[in-house]
């Protein structure tokens, strides 16, 4: 089977089927899990000191000898030690989101590793472009966690990117099974990143309480909140429940800083507490209803995808014509 | 050529593109053009009375002998009526919105009409099976316009009505090139209907100014306002901004109607106010770059939409392995 795709290629991987860097959802095991599939596992940096990624790394490696990369949000106050760390482990795939690449290309061209940017609107993209990055991820508001400011969904986001950039567009955002991929692959993107999906799947490092969470959500299950200190989709618990009670009252930025306190991505991801913690997650929630191990995962989205080619295939040749429409007189 | 799918079957069209019944937009000569190219117009009810829609009815029948229909919004305190003379004029496709259909759907039936409704949710078209219509038109919340509180997006909300109902679905929502036709075929989606592309037409009756605007909008040019009273997705202006910044201060629902008034959309659509009308567009105004006649934009629509299924099948044979993925040991 060859490659022969602009991200397969650019990946060195057989499915251009990226998991998300999530943070305490992305560990080791995860990414080495979606690699061996023959997609491109990333490691979730996010909640990482440098010494934890260290290891990580280090792990996956030993787990899979085909390409994985690291996901470093550029928010973090140590994103250049993070950076230097994975290129010191010789890792050759960096995404960066949540912050402006440029400062960090030179680095990452000079250890020789692929610069893949995560974006949310077309401006953003053509900066990732004029910065060197070899890819853009193309991120609809569908998304769990951070989300960009002007709630462009998928849908929209993906063909305004593929019209305005000549790199290849990565598509995420509310995409959880391969009828998804398809559409994303309609839209103009050439490989997806699927996030909530592979944070439910049995090699996910999250509490098991969290992907039991997600599986059990059905639509309408998440919500935006903190437009005025950082946009965030959460699954809905009582902790969201009061962040929008404290929105629609007009709280300032200092008390809805003070609302959400420190760690609590981890307090509902890593350690399970449905009630207070905020449980980062996309609309594709409505969409996954088990906990699956990503072998499984893997070959779900993939059958999906080829009914969805076909389906397609014969609603082209049935549905429209191909000369241009008449008005009648 | 056959017509042969179940949203070309149901409505007697040549393509499965319908054209959304907008307020002040969608008149007779709009909704005419569109069903001459072969999809189905709609007249929308919305900024009408009864003895306009009659008018606009019949106009729009000595302009076309092609099938078009009425969009009624059961909002409306006399959507009662609006049915009632539909029906009166012998038009055969009703579609409602922003309500529950269940208390008109004897009358529709009875006047041997096909009834569509518009949901935002699985419950929703779920109870809109029930009642007994024939097709929904699942809306994401890229939609201009009054939108669910759920705010689910198309890529999201399609596959999960497809899922949960036997009835054709209609994608809406984000959708002004055939990129986005084939994703929502993808998606489950039987048919599109489309508004803020065929709003910024020569046909449509919005005001010049209004059209243009959309033309000129690139991606993040519309907000989401009004979440206490109704949320409508709208184009930036100064009275978007205005209510974006009275919501962030957290102002009750009365203070809320109060700066909303009356007839902003008139205000915005009809009138062409740059800066206090409520400029009702979707999120596919970004993808809408000039105002063209519908038989442009309808052709424009086929050759995308057949250029992306070809793409599709090559993405298809290349870039993903039919066998199941094989873990590396």
């Amino acid at each position: 089977m060859q490659i022969n795709n602009a991200v397969t290629r650019l990946f060195n991987i057989r499915h251009p089927i990226i998991q998300a860097g999530m943070v305490w959802a992305a560990g080791w095991k995860l990414a080495a899990a979606v690699s061996n599939c023959g997609g491109l596992g990333l490691i979730g940096a996010g909640s990482m000191k440098p010494e934890l990624l260290r290891e990580h790394i280090q792990k996956c490696r030993a787990a899979t000898d085909r390409p994985f990369g690291v996901n470093i949000p550029l928010l973090r106050g140590d994103a250049e030690e993070l950076v230097s760390t994975a290129i010191a482990e010789q890792v050759k795939i960096l995404f960066t989101s949540a912050g402006n690449p440029v400062k960090y290309m030179q680095r990452i061209k000079d250890g020789g590793a692929v610069a893949v940017h995560v974006v949310s609107s077309v401006r953003q993209a053509e900066k990732a472009e004029s910065a060197g990055c070899d890819a853009v991820v193309g991120e609809g508001v569908e998304a769990g966690g951070h989300n960009g400011a002007d709630e462009t969904t998928t849908l929209c986001l993906i063909p305004l990117i593929a019209d305005a950039v000549k790199l290849p567009v990565i598509a995420a955002g509310g995409i959880a099974d391969g009828r998804q991929i398809a559409a994303a692959f309609c839209l103009g993107a050439q490989g997806v990143q699927i996030g909530t999906r592979f944070a439910a799947t049995e090699e996910s490092s999250a509490h098991e309480r969290y992907k039991r969470l997600i599986a059990e959500m059905g639509d309408g299950g998440t919500v935006l909140a903190f437009r005025k200190i950082g946009l965030v989709r959460m699954l809905k618990n009582d902790f969201a429940g009061r962040a929008l009670a404290a929105e629609a009252e007009g709280w300032n930025t200092a008390r809805l800083q003070d609302l959400l306190g420190r760690k609590r991505e981890m307090l509902g991801i890593f350690e399970g507490n449905l009630r207070e913690g905020e449980m980062e997650a996309g609309q594709s929630s409505g969409l996954v209803r088990d906990v699956a191990p990503v072998r499984e995962v893997f070959a779900r989205l993939m059958k999906e995808f080829d009914a969805c080619c076909l389906d397609l295939q014969i609603a082209a040749r049935t549905a429209f014509i191909v000369d241009s429409p008449e008005p009648q007189s």
